[in-house]
């Protein structure tokens, strides 16, 4: 018997009841059934998003909703600041220099979120930025950046707020129209509970005015040809039928439940999950901890590898290693998404079994019992 | 009791073994076991597109992969040949367009394919051209080109020839390496009998020495970034691991059926479909008939939409209007992938049931009885 727990930090958990709702016959994207789905779909995602916008759907990665973003907000003639302390957020990086698209960089330590009086700082020197690129919580690191708090100097100096949510829409507090957000992009393999394969991107009005203002540099990913078919309730390229079917079903699941809800719920993982860290004696890599996903570090004496394959081929439970020059020095596990406390403890639990087996010194039960008395309390 | 049948030429039905197989729990697309599956799927599309090599799997639509093909292979200091007498072929031009790409442009009449004489005629004029592009299989018109006969001139110019196979691999006979084609594409809701979500794209050492020459002027469907992760059996941006655990099993079954099988059941069911036409008194639209996909001209006096709202509504027959300004003078019936004579012979009645309904005159099972003697022959 091998029962798979993904608590990587996407793709994570898809429940069986969405499988079998994209199990189910799909019929043509060119239907009055399927207009009305994708309506639905978008309606709700702009309750996800916290947006009178109603999300783009594209049929690509959060990469592609992304490079949309930058290609259509981002201008030869500006000048776009982006964040970066992390792998996520220099690949937005690269997005810029790929189009020759002139860009300022605000980078801080591996770890670290990025805040909002360093933003206020190149302002300062750069009164000329048109666009704030940064990643609002970076997997890569698992640290949070201030969104809000970003949003609000961008909005004050008149330039457009582009947020990289994949990690953090859906689980993290979002507000893009109270926070002043301009571009939101998320994917759908994390909060949204589904397999990879759509991007999903909120447009503000200001926004649109810089994107109607020029032709993009690019044709699959413009943000233009996907806002003339949605009017329609139509999209420019043959959809993904199949994980339309599947996001309705996750969508109306969370608007039960409430975004409030599930904030709540994915703070308390988070915080359960360092206080059992604690506990174990283990230390969080970030400065800055996301309460989407935990990156912590791999203790002295600890075969990474080893200690991640052993609680996989042992307690199906798939936790990620860190990326790029983080790979073998942490572990990352997710809260975001079809994940509850109980499938919570059983990752503790078997991050105990293993770091034993691995000769670690602990007290077996320590970091099951510290999770287990935060999730009583915050109940 | 309503049995819906898909007969648009894309999204094309999908089997329920399929719909199955990716309603089976999802595992990391970073495992030894995606690896293997992923391995094992580009190996069988290599069967499909008749290559050595192993075609790059993108998260996207045909239109993502032809978009990656075209900035690739077409520089801004080269000259393109772009072949169009559709909707598809045009599509292609405007990513030219977009992304101000130096291009010829050599046309047709709607309904006929493109020759390999028009294609050596341009290269008269246009002795300088470095890459062709063209539709295999125009589904806008349902008219075919002349794959080898194109390839053939272009390769002994020394250009690079680029296809959209959209509509045409794994249904028509497509034979890359021998035909010398250097970048052929292809979609996963047509042969291939999957939901929309991947663009596949086979590409041969020549074309990689023009890609791997320059620098891709976008990002998301740059073909160096997959074939770069693609040699670690990895992709550059998270998959669509539903989708790809579809495609081992669909592919599997096209291994298993062999390539040659399939060309003759579609080539069957496209000639019974013509037979049928003809039986009823209905004229086919395009002058190159293509066996992918059948354009039947609505005749007069026949309501188009009230036609095919009846074909779905009684008889869950499902086929597509023309696009564009053919809308509402043709009805476009597919060929590929799921579909076999038993369901086509049900599609031939449900037009024969309603255009009785509709007042066209007739001898009612005409239409059937000339299908079912093609089969009948064919076999």
């Amino acid at each position: 018997m091998m029962k798979l727990r993904l608590f990587t930090p996407g793709p994570t958990m898809v429940s069986p009841e969405a499988l079998l709702e994209m199990a189910y016959p799909l019929d043509h994207h060119r239907t009055p059934g399927f207009k009305e789905m994708f309506k639905e779909s978008t309606e709700l995602l702009s309750y996800v998003f916290q947006t009178k916008a109603l999300p783009l759907v594209l049929t690509g990665s959060g990469t592609a909703a992304m490079e949309g973003a930058i290609v259509g907000c981002c201008k030869p003639d500006t000048k776009t600041l982006v964040c970066h302390s992390g792998k996520f957020g220099e690949r937005w990086v690269k997005i810029l220099k790929r189009f020759k698209l002139p860009h300022v960089e605000l980078t801080r330590e591996y770890g670290h979120g990025i805040k909002a009086e360093a933003v206020a700082d190149m302002f300062k020197k750069n009164p000329d930025i048109k666009a704030v690129i940064f990643v609002h919580s970076e997997t890569s690191t698992c640290a949070l950046s201030d969104a809000q708090g970003i949003a609000k100097i961008a909005r004050e100096k008149g330039a457009l707020t582009i947020v990289d949510g994949i990690t953090s829409i859906g689980t993290l507090p979002f507000k893009m129209d109270e926070w002043g957000i301009d571009v939101a992009v998320t994917g759908s393999q994390k909060a949204l509970m589904l397999p990879p394969g759509l991007g999903f991107a909120a447009v503000s009005d200001r926004a649109w005015e810089v994107i109607e203002s020029h032709e993009a540099p690019c044709f699959y990913n413009d943000f233009k040809a996907y806002r003339k078919s949605q009017k329609e309730g139509d999209v420019p390229w043959t959809p993904n039928n199949q994980l339309v079917k599947g996001l309705r079903h996750t969508l109306r699941q969370i608007k039960a439940e409430t975004m409030e809800a599930i904030w709540a719920r994915s703070a308390l993982m988070a915080k359960g999950t360092r206080a059992a860290c604690k506990a174990l004696g283990l230390s969080i890599y970030a400065a800055d901890p996301v309460d989407s996903v935990t990156g912590i570090n791999v203790p002295a004496g600890v075969a990474d590898d080893a200690w991640r394959k052993t609680m996989r081929s042992k307690y199906g439970i798939h936790v990620a290693s860190g990326q790029g020059e983080l790979k073998g020095k942490m572990i990352r596990v997710n809260h975001m998404g079809y994940v509850d406390a109980v499938d919570t403890v059983g990752l503790i639990a078997a991050m105990e079994w293993t770091l034993a087996e691995q000769g670690y010194k602990f007290e077996m039960g320590a970091g099951t019992a510290a999770f287990i008395r935060v999730v009583s309390e915050g109940k």
